[in-house]
């Protein structure tokens, strides 16, 4: 078999083996479990699922459509906002041209690109924030998209209303603007942009956002996009048919509406945050102020030897490298007994 | 947005909308539903989809390789056997290169080598069945990849063990050998080709199966491939790491070994062809003996307006012309109860 060229450079992604039992902060999930309204639709939908799922996602867009106020032909929902990646690059994507991003962001941007053959630029940041000017430098004739993760993961960090408003400004209108919101419920910053009205000017944006992290539906795999009728119908030529299952989209279509569970999960992140906030102040290390549900923080040891110990004593976060710095962990912000017991062990580590 | 050129041609599937009530023989779902092991793992597993799904399928592929006698490293699984046609178009698919399969057969083949930009060549059929033959002559320095849907859909109609063996030894070693067994869960017959010993012989043979069918869990996507670790390492560079959600992974596992719901299926898709095959030899109706769980016939009107007017009565099937044929329908075996309210409408319908 004559694996493609630009294949043999990557290497499948291989999820690390958790320890059972332990206290998983690594994946930003939701710590207080899935939307109720969502799980009540499952177990109404069971009788069905031997049915193909509807391949339009009619009422999920009906209910995405009615939630944000644009036309259903503003949509696509993916089986994660990660398979809608591959729908840009898919569509935009091939030997030749070329995406730009960040440093220091999710990986799967590059992913995506790379399997179409394209290659990625990376802008450096400035302060551990995406730094819209370093990727304007970095535009060509054949860039044909842009990738902003907002909040950005891992840093928590984001870009702020007036640095996007500007950075459009100066972008070729055949340039796709991916803004990738996967963690935008969580945000409270005044200054964060407001992304739907830009929606609507600008042919060329497309927010992505998903029900894997403030809905608790991570399992399930759903995710959506947001954008012009061109672009929308220019991804949807690349997504087959039935992408997204229906147990997920019966749930999201329940969490939806689901505001209690949302208030709540809020309210533990923001307590949650603080009181990191605090404890890393008083250990004195160094942090990024978060705008999402997780914290990137300096622990003064490598990050694999501590996420191994961690987990050996009973919780798991991940250890990522940032630039030049090895002793950078990521933490999601869980209940407050969850982040009690992880600054208890994170003490007891950096203390011996 | 500059969209690929290779994609101008594709215009997106758009699935046609059942009327709510009528009986659908229309996907080949399984009329008895879901296997109840696979609804009951559910049921157990509903309090963690908030977590991410494990992106190994580690439990699934373990189940998988105690039951073929495959090691873990010859298994891949995908959102629905559907997306295992895109990692393999991902991996060995590019400009300039193509691929080949029949006339009348699945349509993804040809969406997932286009969507890599390749080209596909299709073989004529002899008898409505695959013609390797015909599809040998059609390989040439560029092919990378054949399709061969066995049984095929939507004819259901299969080439053997020994057309399949003269195929295999006159094919070159670099071209991956797809075969797509979604329905062999329901052949009985005795030439059907035995693949799991050809795949430990040849590394360029892929099996694709899936627990949409047979299973019951169409709605869920989760299919697979067996193959060899060189093939199966290759495809994995294409998967994205949480492809496969978590609701499905344990239904599978809960299916695999449901031995009750698929022999109560097996007898009913027995009963219900050989029923359906008695009617259409009593309305003088041809049409093709087949190995899965649907039947093609040609009814002696257009196939579209028979759809329409069976819809509006109760039942939906699948209007599929082929070849020349504009007159073909494609009718999932149902129970007895909806094989002979099928039939009921469609003498109605022929008769006036």
């Amino acid at each position: 078999m004559r694996l493609r060229k630009n294949l043999e450079k990557i290497t499948p992604y291989i999820a690390g083996k958790l320890k059972k039992g332990a206290i998983k902060l690594a994946s930003n999930e939701n710590p207080l479990g899935s939307s109720p309204k969502a799980l009540q639709n499952i177990k109404e939908y069971l009788d069905r699922i031997h049915i193909y799922p509807d391949a339009q996602c009619t009422t999920l867009k009906e209910k995405l459509a009615e939630k944000y106020g644009v036309t259903e032909d503003m949509l696509i929902i993916g089986n994660g906002s990660d398979e809608i990646l591959l729908f840009v690059a898919g569509a935009y994507i091939e030997p030749g041209r070329n995406a730009v991003t960040s440093v220091a962001t999710f990986s799967e941007y590059t992913f995506a690109t790379n399997l179409f053959g394209g290659s990625m630029k990376y802008g450096e940041m400035t302060d551990l924030r995406f730094d819209l000017n370093n990727i304007l430098h970095l535009l060509d004739e054949q860039t044909q998209v842009i990738y902003i993760a907002n909040p950005n993961n891992p840093t928590g960090t984001y870009v702020t209303q007036s640095e996007l408003m500007h950075f459009i400004g100066n972008v070729p209108d055949y340039m796709l603007i991916v803004i990738d919101e996967a963690y935008v419920e969580f945000v409270t910053e005044d200054d964060f942009p407001d992304t739907l009205p830009l929606i609507k000017k600008h042919e060329n944006i497309l927010v992505l956002r998903t029900f894997s992290k403030m809905y608790g539906l991570a399992g399930l795999r759903v995710g959506y996009g947001i954008g012009s009728p061109k672009v929308i119908s220019d991804l949807h030529k690349t997504k087959e048919p039935f992408n997204v299952n229906s147990i997920a989209q019966v749930a999201a279509i329940g969490a939806i509406g689901d505001h209690e569970f949302v208030n709540k999960t809020l309210q533990v992140t923001r307590t949650g945050k603080e009181y990191l906030y605090n404890e890393f102040d008083k250990m004195h290390l160094e942090y990024w102020k978060s705008a999402a549900n997780f914290v990137l923080v300096r622990i003064g040891m490598d990050a694999q030897e501590a996420f191994k110990i961690l987990m050996d004593r009973g919780v798991t976060i991940r250890p990522l490298p940032v630039l030049n710095y090895t002793d950078t962990i990521r933490v999601t912000v869980g209940t407050r007994e969850q982040n009690e017991l992880f600054i208890r062990l994170l003490k007891e580590l950096l203390e011996k």
